[in-house]
């Protein structure tokens, strides 16, 4: 299905699940959208940070209908979630009765298009093929601050063959929009990560280390964590996996 | 001298003069002061219009001492212009009297940088020869909006001797921090200046057309003139010419 196909759905709430795997090829966005008043901030959070924070596009206020796809944030993701001061509040389906006319729109790249990338370059995701979510860690790699926003970065962790690693990194690369070329390769305890196996987020994955190395990517969910300690009124984002899927062809599959 | 003795002299009101042909090789940068209520829109315009817009530091509310040189932003340029609701109000020597805690200010590259480049390759600067200021003019190019922000492009022209074309864009490209490769050359009808002769700002400069080609760069007055059409209550820049001079080394000279 076209993206507008799927978006379709998700507006009617037909379908509400993650958007893992759909419309491969096409750009997908994580989504972060706060009220005016932090929205300097967070974009000069996102200037400073690009790895983490890659700014795909942003919708001032007033703004619902993206350049890059021909949707409405408020209604053509599959799912949200609302934080009130920093927690969690509620998953809900569309933001139409929390929406007010002051909230700004950030879209940041996601990894899910350099996924299906490296899985055609021959490099297995073991998540993948272990029906997993990408195992997430928080670091001690300390982000550069902008206002009220600070913290330390998130990674995802993919185990890479090790006749494979100089691949891995030539591909995701070439992706500047979905967090790039790593940040780490192979020593989680540099990074202070404490034990592969209890990731902040997502699954632990199994890998063999004899052959495969854990490689460090800057993660999406890094926005929402800083964003989280910043205890803004209110913050809505994705709910994890449920993207916003774009009109937008990534560069590298167009043509 | 170094960038900070200069400084030190602006900052004691000893030396008041363009900043043009001083400390060659360091960053200098164009200056926009704005209220925290219109930084978020004037950052996105920035963002979205990078060739005339190119961000080298922003400093958020409160701060005003830059990592990009051990200066303080209200003292250490020669001189400031003062803008209240989109018209001009002042000229002074420092803004002590006028600074607010939410001023949030902008450093923008500027063109000095890559003309001393220029020189350095064996290309002719007129204006300097002629002991002119570079003429600019207002263009139809359109701006991306954000916001409060919009227009059109100012650009600023240098006549390129014709067997020196392909050398003024090498060279100039690498500066991407200080507006890049050129946006026109040649048919200045074509993005609407109807006589090389009046530029809006500046001086006309003699050239030869059989033997030189009129060479078009985005300006950093873009920035300037639209913050000016949307009229903020105030605005201060710096006067034109007499810039922030950084303790950068600009990456191309750097090592």
């Amino acid at each position: 299905m076209k993206p507008g196909e799927e978006r379709h759905r998700f507006r009617k709430e037909e379908k509400t699940g993650s958007t893992s795997g759909l419309c491969e090829k096409y750009v997908q966005t994580n989504l972060v959208t706060l009220p005016k008043e932090y929205a300097f901030d967070f974009l000069l959070f996102c200037i400073r940070n690009p790895k983490p924070c890659p700014l795909v596009e942003v919708l001032e206020a007033g703004k619902t209908v993206p350049e890059i796809a021909d949707a409405d944030v408020r209604t053509d993701l599959p799912r949200y979630r609302i934080y009130r001061n920093g927690e969690f509040s509620e998953e809900v389906l569309n933001l139409t009765d929390v929406w007010k006319d002051d909230f700004v729109t950030f879209l940041i790249g996601c990894s899910f298009t350099f996924e299906t990338a490296l899985v055609e370059g021959g490099i297995p995701m073991l998540h993948q093929e272990q029906e997993k979510v990408v195992p997430m860690y928080k670091t001690n790699i300390p982000l550069e601050k902008a206002g009220l926003f600070e913290g330390d970065m998130v990674v995802s962790m993919r185990a890479i063959p090790n006749n494979l690693m100089d691949a891995a990194l030539e591909i995701s690369e070439q992706f500047g929009q979905a967090h790039g070329s790593p940040v780490h390769a192979g020593h989680p305890e540099d990074i202070g990560i404490a034990d592969l196996h209890k990731p902040d987020y997502g699954d632990s994955v199994e890998f063999d280390p004899a052959s495969s190395t854990p490689v460090f990517w800057a993660c999406g969910v890094t926005p929402q964590n800083a964003a989280l300690q910043a205890k803004p009124s209110i913050m809505i984002t994705h709910a994890p996996g449920h993207m916003l899927i774009t009109d937008q062809l990534d560069p590298n599959y167009d043509g």
